[in-house]
């Protein structure tokens, strides 16, 4: 499944998978590696010499990322578009700045700017094939970029030859005045507030449709519970408002620390000391960038973050924004098992509420429906948790100067993100636009023993409902008749004597 | 252990713990659990007639409640007596604000407030004996309450026996227009806040020791390093400014949460109803509990929650709270090894730094010291990591109207606010303000071989510096000329002519 | 709060606790703290000299220990009394082996074991201060155990002063041929399996409870439910029997792990080198353990690990079993909340159990009952498992010869025994031995339309069935009548001719 | 991104995934879903009329579940092929025994063997399109099966349509005697035993990687540390052969774990009654599938778990692995840290070991090499982790008499294996086979003082030593003859006067 060049070092990826006989456990291979490739170039670096596929718009760099680390399941930042296309809005605005600046030839400087804005017509997935994974900090991706970009820019601008690396460098040009560090950083900020976006019109979409069904169901009645034992009568109404509040406070929190994102590091170069890029470089290219990444309707108004060395020392803003976004996924896992419950039955359940059915719910009992989108909602929800515990982890892993583990943090936070968006969308389409209550059974459990006792409290006292409640022993038409009088007895007299 | 009154119901607690016969496991036994009790009184509720300690302040159901939970390991509500002044504040509002509106006569009222100011006088110990877990609701905590202020009230204001409950009611008088939900959950609120304060003043100390030693450190350079690899020089005070500013972003997420506290939801008892209370108690409760909070110093300005079904259903700020602390715990961990690791050796390792003696390390190796205190710190924010996984838990358990976790909430998040307060209080006070930097140490990795070519890049360019690197072959010498060099170079030609 | 003694180094511990007016947080204060202590005796270590309570019966480096590490909320090992039992035993085994190896003068090593003897009558807390978390190696622990033996040597041995330190030494003596980390880990493996024996009982208490419900209601029909859907009809014996399985999966899968842990590492001291202990020692202390341990009714049966150097590495087997125990614990929250929910009602849920009425609901309605016990097994479930989450965090915090967080395991897994004993204890007792069912509510269930239709298709085949359900259109009795035709069907000729 | 057919019911999905207007998040679309389809045929289920691709080898259920659930981002169970194997093999073994008890006529028995047979030269994505996750049982995925075996069957077989769904049924037949509960509980335990065999095989290599290793080096003494601070001297060989002995030990309990997967629920239809199945079938089933299991080199000697609705209920062997492999991966990260340590430098660092280079390890600086063949296993570590926390959380939300969250359990299990197995081959043959030491360093820190005052105290007591100690006052030469000295003492008389 690997391919394994002799990367001109002594210890090279012999790995092929396990050897299960059959097949692979994950089966996603990409296109590159699985072709017979008899053509390479070969290309150089400080370890030694990289066959490269002839064609290939990446270098040696990427080729040795991609021979080191296993393919099996592992998804590449091809799969992860938006962060792709944050680093190459970051390598356009470098090198616009780089030219404002006079530290690139202008014309080495537009034909990267071009490299990106032709990009965008070609195959990622061809392009940059580095794996998610490839060791702490995010270097061979960053050098995916700079190779493609280097390699787009000579051959398109100047046309040179793919791996001639003239007059465009992958490190002398294209990540000129900058490092994997703050670019890799500063993308993974621009991608997780672009990805949040979408996401948070989904949730206010869901406290939307729960409080137009509420809107919908106005007076109807329902039975609330404490520790699932009958409790007073709410309107329906209540709940769905109650949880739409929920979801709102729990977006505002998420959207709190999605802003903070708008914090990046870029021209704090590997560890936070601005000394390592141009002087002019650091005061312009966060605005160049902004403007660039407003034309293109991403996320803008990005400013330097106080402190350079925090910044590269820890990732907290992610972190906080995929804490806050745990909660909402187990805030979600509840509704969705709210829905469940007050949808069970037919006979033997809660039956409040009917879902729609979308599919049959059994493949050996007839007529059976299983409330299958909440139930998707619950696992998307849990995998979120999952991937919220893994960037958990990150913090504490951190050395010193670096914490090298953004790459764990930013792929798990967009899968988060993703994963919950998909489970909000369908729960919303499939599931809560269509929901219905079961009118008699909810205003049979409003009317019911214990909201009626507790309405003759009100009307009565404490005490003397106590002492109803022991006379009427279950009876509940008794208790109906004592609130009837009691309801009557409070009426105006002027009502009575009219 | 366990005191086992018949209960006058069937199925009383008979547990008398672990049989081991050597000890138990765990020694915190409540005083008023091991004495010989022949005095008893007989008091009897719905389920029927319990013995009580003839002379305990609590009643019927706070007995019931100790005989039924265990003692074995578990802390009491007087453990965690910022939120039992919490509870009795809001008792005493309640009952300020019932005697303004006139649903209670003045004496009876005035009885309740004397009884909560009397209280702080006595043992909480013996008065409030119920476990902090006792099943969902916390009513036997609010109980508990009620009792004790009913009985003192009858007692010291109207010489009535212990256990009479007239003229003062438990229920009827104590907790009249309020309820064990949204009495509890305010003083979790309150008590949050309040536990909160003083804890960040320990970060922000910490955070200003971290700045004192970086200005009095100023012109030290240290070595940084990305990946545990020797990369470029900074100062120390960058490195230890960075983590200042860290601190203190967390403490920013976690300050903005705790704030989100001030609002309550008193007045929605049971499950957010307003018309559960009178209309008038529903106005006033929290202006007076606000002025009340603020003559005692505890934390005031607290308003009505939005959708008070809402607080019924989910404790989201309170988990907010949480979720940003194990994110400080986790940065708290980090800087702790970083310390430790700085510190390593005396030979085998970094050594940059040198940890206050502060007891001998080893009870076999003569010499040894360790750096107990940063793991004294480690341990604490492990603990506090422990204790926000529960409280996670609580959120997708909770069901439609109620969220019944919210004592697991409260108890985990005091917990780890005061093991963490333990932490850094002992790790700024017995390590860090007495920190030393070896300053050979430091001085000889900033100019060591990579921060040295790093340096001549800056100089030179990244070409230029390679070429170097590779004549160099390791002679640190030959760098550092080269470097003074181009060091030379770049001097103004007066200087050179002069 | 704390005592600050000059400890004759620069830093002591100057905290005072948190500030707070009113209380603080936690109030386990221990006495030997909050005594006035005018009279102190001076001993001297490496650090410099330490002013100990003249009648104390630990010594300086425990005293330090004390002052150096806040009491704030923290427990001391003497809450872990069988802990300590471990710790007293291996103490005791290492000084008749050095006895019997003649490494020591018979009558100091005796004067050490008569020490451990005398010990249990007197107070532990107050010998005992050591908080649970003093830095990573848990030296404190071990000297503060050293020093306690010694002074008691000395002084009922040979009539000597406390603090004298001789004739036997802390050190050369009571620690001869062991370390903290070998005895301390062996300490941690006895004491989890001496507590995990009396917790095996009740969860095969639990299950037999189950088994003996179910076997009283061996005809009762119910209706079982997937995804909380309606499906066919089992006993409730089924239901039952099926959660004692699974205890006992569970059960068995830790007592794997329990039984593990008779694999020490004694002997292997410091950091597995077995040459850092005599070897006849070597040869001989697990026996001479295994008897003592054996005399006293504990866990015995113990051998030396195979690789010593792994054993001071992790602690694998010790995590092993708290990673089975969350298992076990989140198996309990699920049964518990299996119980509640089919308790759940009056009216409005599923009403086929009935759980004991141990005490009233509500302080707000009138004859509402909680199911409060079976939520205390649900609250100490989420305790712990948040305990199992700081265990988990100890693993990858290891580094190299040694993993340091030995003491964060074991209280956290002692706890997590603790907590879930207490919680199965009185689900036991106090609700499940109690528990009745709603006999005419799971016979309606079990013969509603769902079951009905699965009989018939048993009977008659999917497709016939289908048939029938579309006809049906809800009407019970009509499917009745088909299910019963269809079974008069299938019944032998010779009963209908008869 | 999704087909919306009108799916006979009012709530179809209409989602097309997030607006981002340049690029979805994650782009793994099917074929299947991306190409034009103006040809489809028509099926009708329970809930209506569903348009099939003309083409498709599946059925209407699948394509609900296509539409019903979004792709973003989501796997498919063609990308778990290990667990669409042991479901197709469960379907032929279905078959075989429904022919050989009569149940299933033999020609439309052994089309559908013939169908599972043929089937693995067909694309697996185009014909298995449904998603991982669609709800709690797997119904869909089960459906999905029987679809497309009942219309191969057909067509292959009998020359009928797709979507005539006979002679061959795909709830009648292909399903007959089985269910999804039991069907997918077999599967997911025979996929995990498969996916465990070879990962198994990655992790004892690991361990005899390091134990050659430590062969090869056996003479090498290096420094052990505790807490960071030097102790005692080691072999390296000590350390390497700890590792090995801690990964097999992790490897011995995810072994047992595994193990008892063997136990299978098949033949518990539904819910875990046996009658739902032919008495015969249920006798023979799991024979037959043993048979076919072996032939085809997958795991076989299965039997069935002796209480069919245990199974039903929870999880609790799958879970138990998931729990291994979490302590497994935890071990995993710390070995790779350890790595990463003992290599820290090159000149502010450990410098103990010299990791293979195996790419340039820096965008900016010259020369630089980073450890990230480890930092990849950490990674791969905190994935894996990540998916352990989700698993966990299906645990506590499992209901009464049926845990549907096996999807979550299977789907995140067989990723962990995946994701550690891929480290650990990476790690091993990128980094562990090429490990070299740097022997000078570690000699001179194995001759440091902390090691030679440890030797000292060996040979000459405790107090001697630290005497010595203070006399040398950091003078190792002083030490050194100290040591030489007590060694030459120690020689035997005849030495000394030969």
């Amino acid at each position: 499944m690997i391919i394994s060049h002799d990367l001109g070092g002594k210890f090279v990826c012999q790995t092929a998978g396990p050897s299960v006989h059959f097949q692979k456990y994950c089966s996603r291979e990409r296109d590159i590696m699985s072709q017979n490739q008899p053509q390479t170039r070969q290309e150089h670096d400080s370890i030694g010499s990289v066959d490269v596929p002839a064609e290939a718009l990446f270098g040696g760099q990427t080729q040795r990322a991609v021979a080191l680390y296993p393919l099996q399941g592992a998804a590449t930042f091809a799969d992860y578009p938006i962060l792709l296309t944050a680093m190459l809005q970051i390598k356009r605005a470098a090198a616009l700045t780089n030219i404002l600046t006079g530290a690139i030839a202008r014309d080495r400087g537009q034909a990267i700017v071009d490299a990106v804005d032709g990009l965008s017509d070609r195959s990622w997935g061809a392009a940059f094939p580095v794996h998610a994974f490839h060791g702490g900090g995010g270097i061979s991706f960053n050098m995916n970029v700079n190779e493609v970009l280097a390699n787009l820019a000579n051959r398109d601008g100047f046309g040179a030859p793919l791996g001639s690396y003239a007059p465009v460098h992958p490190n002398d040009h294209v990540n000129l005045n900058h490092s994997t560090s703050d670019c890799l950083s500063s993308a993974c900020h621009i991608a997780a507030l672009a990805a949040f976006q979408p996401f948070s019109l989904e949730i206010e979409g869901l406290a939307q449709d729960l409080e137009r069904l509420g809107a919908e169901w106005a007076p109807l009645r329902k039975l609330s519970r404490t520790c699932l034992q009958d409790a007073v009568d709410i309107g329906f109404q209540d709940y769905l408002g109650g949880v739409a509040v929920n979801l709102r406070l729990n977006l505002a929190q998420s959207g709190t620390a999605a802003e903070a994102l708008r914090q990046i590091n870029l021209g704090g170069n590997i560890i936070g000391r601005s000394i390592d890029c141009d002087a002019d470089f650091f005061e312009q290219v966060i605005g160049v960038l902004n403007g660039e990444l407003a034309a293109a309707g991403l996320p803008a108004g990005l400013r330097r973050t106080d402190n350079l060395f925090a910044a590269s020392q820890a990732h907290d803003r992610l972190l906080n924004l995929a804490a806050t976004l745990e909660q909402m996924a187990r805030t979600l896992i509840r509704l969705a098992k709210d829905l469940r419950l007050m949808a069970s039955g037919p006979h033997g359940g809660l039956g409040e509420l009917v879902l729609p059915a979308v599919q049959p719910g059994s493949s050996a009992i007839p007529g059976k429906i299983n409330p299958t989108i909440p139930e998707f909602m619950v696992q998307c929800g849990m995998m979120a948790c999952g991937r919220a515990a893994a960037i958990r982890m990150t913090q504490d892993h951190g050395e010193m100067d670096y914490n090298p583990w953004e790459a764990v943090v930013i792929v798990n936070l967009l899968d988060m993100i993703a994963i919950l968006e998909s489970g909000v969308s369908t729960l919303r389409r499939n599931c809560v636009q269509g929901l219905r209550a079961d009118v008699a059974r909810n205003t049979d459990n409003a009317t019911s023993l214990l909201p009626s006792l507790i309405r003759l409290k009100q009307l009565k006292g404490y005490s003397y409902s106590s002492q109803i409640a022991g006379q009427a022993a279950g009876d509940l038409a008794f208790v109906h008749r004592e609130v009837a009088q009691a309801e009557a007895d409070l009426s105006p007299q002027t009502e009575h004597t009219s």
